[in-house]
């Protein structure tokens, strides 16, 4: 939950000046969101409901335009997502008790907290309809946390790493050598989401209704997205993989956009690699907890499990599809 | 900031079937509100925005039919306050997550990080119309933090308060007992909100729009409400007690509701025992501070210097009235 900066009512009232959408007549402080502090944003003008978000220091401020271009792109192409409000002079990142911020549209949805098999399906679906508007996005970024990145990571980590788990200090260095050797380079790519939990996607009356916080968005592989959802919608809490889960998302996601047998066959590499990812900032964040945060690191361990997971099957198939 | 209770959709769609306010399609966790859980709430029916409160463990189970009922009397008498919504079966408190929750209509308005006389002035007049307001609502509901408790209170904290401020011991001794020896007990009694702080005061355009968070409001000496005001709107940041913010304050009140002459002789004490009151529990919560708790405990000296304050001057002329 955050709110990391307080912004005046007067601060407010002339930030909101510089919009077309009314005159404030609420603002509250939003208890979501790890990076940023978001407000919800009432107002007696335009669509009365809005998001107002204060980019803190972990988002740099020159990815910032990538970020509300990306979105303001998917949106003008049938994705739901937010979209940016310009101000009257045209500018859409603005700046408001002295942070880079932007007003977005607010999204109606609810994120589910325990995915069904249903949902996973509609995200399948929505995932591909995303790869597939985001083509044609003339900015670039990289991902920065993406193989490369994952080394220095573990540096940072590696000292401390056996306080989670004995031998975890050797079972990660073997893996991120198997990983830097193995990491496929040739995979169609496109713009990613590359954090699309379930707290990041909305749905209303069990079906898609959006996808929210593209600030982990990148270029990179498709299917690598695609990995990062499996993890992060088909295991279960007690840690076990439900293919069930996986067969519909990727059936679902193949109906829109088909996957070539060499992403196919990549695809456990791939989940293995967003399950470091993810094991890797936690352990980070865990170990070297920021001062003064509200929110309670996540257990990184959850992510070995599913790193495992994936380096043991046998291929593909596990994920419930031919290939 | 506060949001200790996660509800899951599931949960909380279940919930909303007991209402007739339509389907959920947002429920944002609100970062405001230290003692409950609050969430913003948007269905696709009744009014469309809601505010749902899930009600902790601070928040004495018994005394919930007394805040609810409160805010449904005001609101019947044009007290811009929340409206408590019945469910289909009548009830307004209902539970949620294991917990007492109730939803209400969502107020419209702005809190005033530094009031502006002028707000000063708008609030007293609101408080005059909210004790006369509340004068024929039959339930009672004892101050359980007036100068009864406030000895328990201190004593608590007496061993380890010179950790605040030295000599801070034997000072709060003293006041308590001049405190103890001389408190009114003939005064206008009726309901009091006895948490009037700016954040729980909206304003629109100027205009006082409604009071908020109603779980501190009890039968007790109606000026003893102004004193509280006295001390949380009417000194500025660096101390000073800004005596035209007072004086505003109270000929608006005057206005609507006028004080009697002991209502007037007693308004420093009032506002010696409000300040310690407020002292007590910020000493309190600093020194046996909450684990897990979100919200930082405010300094207690803030109230020191205020009690002092009023103890000093030589009658209720101080706040710029004739008296």
């Amino acid at each position: 939950m955050a709110v990391y900066t307080e912004v005046s009512d007067e601060e407010l009232e002339a930030f909101i000046a510089d919009y077309d959408i009314g005159e404030v007549i609420s603002c509250k402080g939003v208890a979501e969101g790890v990076e940023n502090s978001n407000y919800m944003l009432r107002t007696d003008g335009g669509d009365g409901t809005y998001f107002l978000t204060l980019y803190e220091k972990r988002v740099a401020p020159g990815d910032l335009p990538y970020f509300i271009g990306l979105m303001e792109y998917l949106a003008g192409r049938n994705i739901s997502c937010p979209l940016p409000v310009h101000g009257r002079d045209g500018r859409a990142l603005r700046t408001l008790a002295g942070r880079p911020a932007a007003i977005v549209t607010f999204l109606d949805g609810v994120s589910v907290r325990r995915p069904r098999p249903l949902h996973c399906a509609g995200l399948g679906e929505g995932l591909a309809r995303l790869h597939l508007a985001g083509l044609g996005f003339p900015m670039q970024r990289p991902n920065t946390l993406s193989v490369k990145q994952w080394r220095p990571l573990y540096a940072r980590c590696a000292a401390r790493c056996n306080e989670i788990a004995a031998g975890l200090d050797a079972e990660l260095e073997t893996e991120l050598r198997a990983l830097e050797n193995q990491w496929p380079e040739n995979l169609p790519v496109g713009i990613i989401h590359a954090d699309a939990f379930p707290d990041n996607v909305f749905f209303l009356h069990d079906k898609l209704s959006g996808f929210i916080d593209f600030y982990f968005a990148c270029n990179d592989a498709l299917a690598y997205d695609i990995a990062i959802c499996l993890n992060a919608w088909c295991f279960e809490e007690d840690g076990a993989f439900n293919i069930t889960k996986a067969r519909l998302m990727l059936a679902a996601y193949q109906a829109i956009r088909p996957l070539s047998p060499t992403e196919l066959a990549a695809l456990p590499l791939l989940a293995r690699g967003a399950a470091l990812r993810f094991l890797l900032t936690r352990l980070h964040d865990w170990l070297f907890p920021v001062d003064g945060a509200l929110v309670k690191p996540k257990n990184p361990l959850e992510y070995l499990h599913k790193l495992r997971f994936h380096r043991d099957i046998s291929g593909p198939g596990a994920y419930g599809i031919d290939a």
